[in-house]
């Protein structure tokens, strides 16, 4: 344990728990993960499940800001912070972390999620990832981008002078998941099998008449005819819903992609079917914005 | 059992079994009715099916012509029949008629059902739904209408000079089932509910922008924000997925509906928030166009 620590960040979603224990300059000097996401804590004992996985770090930096975000902050979670609407920036965050006190006598802070609301008032919200997009414009050293956290519910968000100035879920990730598995489609795949030319048939197919619920009954009639076959048809139903929330999204400039290897690597491939071009975010965004809203918490630059 | 009987007719699906007896004029002189669907006929037991539930029909009218048709000419059916290319009148389907020798040493005849190829090639088929759309039309009078029938997998067909000259299926029903049943918006639905408003707000809603995929999210983010409670959730469920269904179906002039009464009471008012005419086909749809096939058979009118 080195004296140099001046924060702990860690990012606690649904399925895992990430840490990490910040120098001066926001490098990581040590990180720690493990599979105790907010589901696998019984009974809510979260102080217990923060004291075996970071106990040490705690004793050896007493007095370091200690921030946490992601979904111990829902409802599920910890505690339950409100959402913040957009615009919002480090500094915002930093002026919206709730503060909680351990039995160790000290206090921790946990991060707000964002929110807006669309034209006709319909809300959408993210708690975790903003402090990932926020980290990942960080490590790009651009005031604006376009970022693109793809999974079970995808975050697309834009980026305006290091704001969140707006952003869209969609379902996509879940819908593929709940279809393959519980719909009639779910027949006509042979789960374990890859193809991509497959998942850019799929892409391509997003584009044509008729719109999605249309789009979807096609894999199953194509599956009728031996277009698409059971090794085929996972990749092209893939292909599909990926294809329409790129559509959807409907991107400008490059897209910035944060999120597991192999699913962002999908998503480059659909986003240059697609005309636009997308690239990985190479470090780690969520420790970098956890060190930024550490850093603002400590220098009290928030509002 | 009179002696005018001039045809029977059956419209067997996958969870139901109706059965017509015809005058010569087409009027129905008896029907009836069983849950004896495909599904629910063991070990391919067909033929011991049809002798139950209508056999005394065959003893008594022993040569009239005999048409089965919907999921008992699928692969799961009695027989497989071939898909008929669009554009189809009835008497291409009474001239693609497969026919099917019972025990009894009497020849029935099952329909084939209808297929098209989109602009790229990706198939859509029916099978059964033709019978009741031809059948809707000549109950019309008319020789062009478009035809919806909701549902699980919503068909919708446009007829042009009594022939189906094209048809499009969303998987409305099941997606809306699955998602229900099996995503996370299932937790913020109380199922037994139903709420006419939030139903046309789901209508409404599904012309914002960001697609279905973001859309079905928003249901979760309103219901996180209270926008959404639980008894009026799944029926703005309901009217997102059915207004993404009308507004790709796109139709020009009235829709003419046949499907279970309630369903199409929601398709008539979401056509309607949605500027289009919406109607239900007051008569027996299936049974006119079972008659319209087995009178082309029976005067060998087919090609």
């Amino acid at each position: 344990m080195s004296a140099e620590t001046v924060a702990i960040g860690i990012d606690w979603g649904t399925t895992s728990f990430r840490a990490f224990r910040f120098a001066a300059d926001g490098a990581v000097e040590e990180g720690r993960r493990a599979p105790a996401g907010i589901l696998a804590i019984d009974d809510g004992e979260f102080e217990d499940a923060l004291e075996e996985l970071v106990g040490d770090w705690l004793d050896a930096a007493p007095t370091v800001p200690v921030v946490l975000s992601g979904m111990i902050g829902s409802r599920q979670g910890w505690v339950e912070t409100p959402y913040l609407p957009c615009p919002a920036a480090v500094d915002d965050i930093a002026g919206a972390l709730v503060p909680l006190a351990l039995a160790r006598g000290r206090v921790i802070h946990v991060a707000p999620g964002l929110s807006q609301r669309a034209a006709d008032g319909v809300p959408d919200v993210m708690r975790g990832e903003e402090v990932q997009i926020l980290g990942a414009v960080d490590l790009l050293g651009a005031d604006a981008a376009t970022v693109c956290l793809p999974g079970t519910h995808s975050k697309w968000a834009r980026v305006e002078r290091r704001r969140v100035t707006g952003f869209a879920t969609h379902m996509t990730g879940e819908v593929f998941d709940v279809l393959r598995r519980h719909s009639i489609l779910g027949r006509g795949i042979e789960h374990a099998a890859w193809d991509d030319d497959a998942f850019l048939a799929g892409v391509e197919r997003s584009g044509a008449e008729g719109g999605l619920l249309h789009h979807l009954f096609g894999v199953r009639a194509a599956g009728l005819f031996g277009d698409l076959t059971p090794e085929r048809s996972g990749a092209f139903l893939s292909g599909l819903v990926i294809g329409h929330e790129i559509r959807a999204a409907a991107p400008v400039g490059p897209v910035h992609l944060i999120g597991e290897e192999e699913l962002v690597r999908l998503y480059i491939a659909g986003l240059k079917a697609l005309g636009h071009h997308g690239e990985p975010v190479a470090a780690q965004a969520a420790a970098c914005g956890l060190f930024l809203i550490a850093d603002s918490l400590r220098k009290g630059r928030h509002p």
